[in-house]
């Protein structure tokens, strides 16, 4: 690994309790170039720009792909990342269905440790607060040809994340609009999945809703995703979620979800999820909860479902009622090392990595 | 509109004989930034490189949008764009569907005819000799929120585009893969479909297919697009193809060759083309002709579909017996400046517009 360490470091200006989410960038970055059939160094550099014409293929065709993790300081400073394996895996998955190229182990795991380590003061430490970690595979060979691309970049860029309380929203259950086709590549993090989701949502709002949940594309019978979350339903004491598959993001929240849940007894049933089903749980009383999962909001509850004009209303849960509350705190506690890790999941981030390197 | 030429012109260096489509820059560029809810000035400045960090958004969320047209020079050296309001009007229908800023008829028509006059000595003469042009907008906001996108940038970039013969291909009719969704982007040029096609158009290489005819995701009986083009099915002396919607791409010459073919009094019939009524009438032997459109080739002629592990061949006809052959001259020789322009398509590209800019 490359290390060319900043000479003028943003720590000093960074207000752990006032920063802004998502455009407030720690002071490295790891980048990675591809390029005759092979990837070269990993370099760990100061965060900055790099500079591409508006040929660049990533925003002509759209090889672009992403990965979201976090990493959580303790209260004794110590730093983790959570399943970092499952994101490496999943980069991958995607870049193949991308027909972009796959990154090693090294590059990926190591370039984490390696980043989250020389910038581990950006951490901030308390409940819910994190490192969001964005590494991410783009298209930068500079071709108006619609085909595969030569060139290749491979980042790792890093915004210090709040903890935030998410309101309840409702969601509309989409009745038109889709984020994925069979033989497409919903399942993959693609980038312009998301570019896809945006209109369709910005509908929704205006009728009152804050997000969608995504029906498949044929029928609208089936839930998908929600937002740009894995969703899970109850009815009465049961939790149910749709199965992964070509049309669904195998989200690292959504199985870590399943396997608290079945550590707490709670029956977990993986199988389709209709629309239908869902309602008639509405009408009759035992649809008790609704949620959203993924790695930047752990959860986003719904307070109501939005289907066929109208608005369904969700019981309002206390936080020992709901399973969705009860899960995320297993979740986060285990994420912030406040409780044990039966399942290995944490992964500390030791110190100073780069001198063994 | 702001114009910064060149010092350093690269033309002396360009050989109009032997150039790399795609991958070779005329000497300028158009660009013009979104902020704050608006367009700023229109920029000719010289084609290179613009600083981006790998949190821009374009790349990781996907917005970006594209179009691609020519700019053709007749034997007196006088310059022609063809139908460019078409393209005007579907990048802001691609746009839109992206929840991105549409750009004003000013910023793409008098951009686009301001960077073809100030390089046109950079467009090759000659049959099927043309400067391919890109117009896009993509996400330059550089933050890590899957969220619609506050920065982005509009550019228009171009490269001399070669007269080239394209073989006859053989192509798969898709029974697994798609490119779009019911209540998806298939209808906009956005840089995600492209990429989703990607990896199936490699599978269906290792099959010994050059390209797919994409068919509906449900069930993969009805014809959509062919690799990036519109499909034309001939059976005995009618033409058939599907109709746009909002997965299909409304091609501009698709419709060319529709309202051409109208003219020449061939039946053209709009409508869904089933892949059954196809593989009969190749049974039949009525099946004549299968060809795509585009603006980059204008026409790939088919010599074989592959469905259900079968390849089956396609009649091989004179240029005096094909449709496809016989409407693509009539499609290149309007653009060239060779026949009439009963559509008024043609538009001049004035000499030093700049001057009364």
């Amino acid at each position: 690994m490359i290390i060319q360490k900043t000479e003028n470091s943003r720590l000093p200006d960074f207000d752990p309790n006032n920063f802004s989410f998502g455009n407030t960038f720690i002071d490295h970055m790891v980048i990675c170039e591809y390029e005759n059939g092979k990837w070269g160094d990993v370099k760990l550099v100061p965060y900055g720009p790099i500079p591409f014409t508006p040929a660049m293929m990533g925003v002509n065709y759209g090889q672009a792909c992403f990965e979201g993790m976090k990493a959580y300081k303790d209260k004794d400073g110590q730093v983790f990342l959570f399943r970092p394996e499952k994101n490496f895996e999943r980069i991958n998955k995607s870049a193949k269905r991308l027909a972009m190229p796959e990154v090693t182990e090294e590059m990926f795991l190591d370039g984490l440790k390696a980043l989250v380590d020389i910038d581990r003061n950006w951490i901030p430490q308390g409940e819910g607060m994190s490192l969001y970690i964005r590494p991410l595979i783009f298209a930068t060979e500079e071709a108006l040809k619609a085909r595969v691309a030569n060139k290749y970049m491979f980042a790792i860029v890093a915004t210090p994340a709040k903890s935030y309380y998410s309101e309840p929203v409702s969601v509309k259950i989409s009745d038109h609009y889709s984020r994925a086709a069979n033989g497409g590549v919903g399942s993959a993090k693609a980038a312009g999945n998301y570019a896809a989701s945006f209109y369709p949502t910005q509908l929704a709002i205006e009728e009152g809703y804050e997000q969608i949940i995504w029906t498949d594309d044929a029928t609208h019978e089936y839930f998908e995703e929600s937002g740009t979350m894995n969703v899970f339903v109850r009815i009465n004491d049961t939790i149910y979620t749709p199965p992964t598959s070509e049309k669904i993001l195998d989200g690292v929240t959504r199985d870590s979800f399943i396997q608290l849940a079945k550590k707490r007894g709670i029956e977990v049933k993986i199988e389709p999820v209709a629309v239908k089903t869902v309602i008639e749980a509405q009408k009759n009383g035992t649809l008790k909860e609704v949620w959203g999962v993924g790695t930047a909001v752990v959860t986003t509850v719904f307070q109501a479902l939005g289907y066929q004009g109208e608005k369904l209303e969700l019981p309002k849960l206390s936080d020992e009622e709901s399973f969705a509350a009860m899960l995320k705190k297993d979740l986060t506690d285990l994420q912030n090392n406040l409780s044990e890790d039966p399942f290995g999941w944490r992964v500390v981030v030791e110190k100073d990595v780069l001198e063994t390197v």
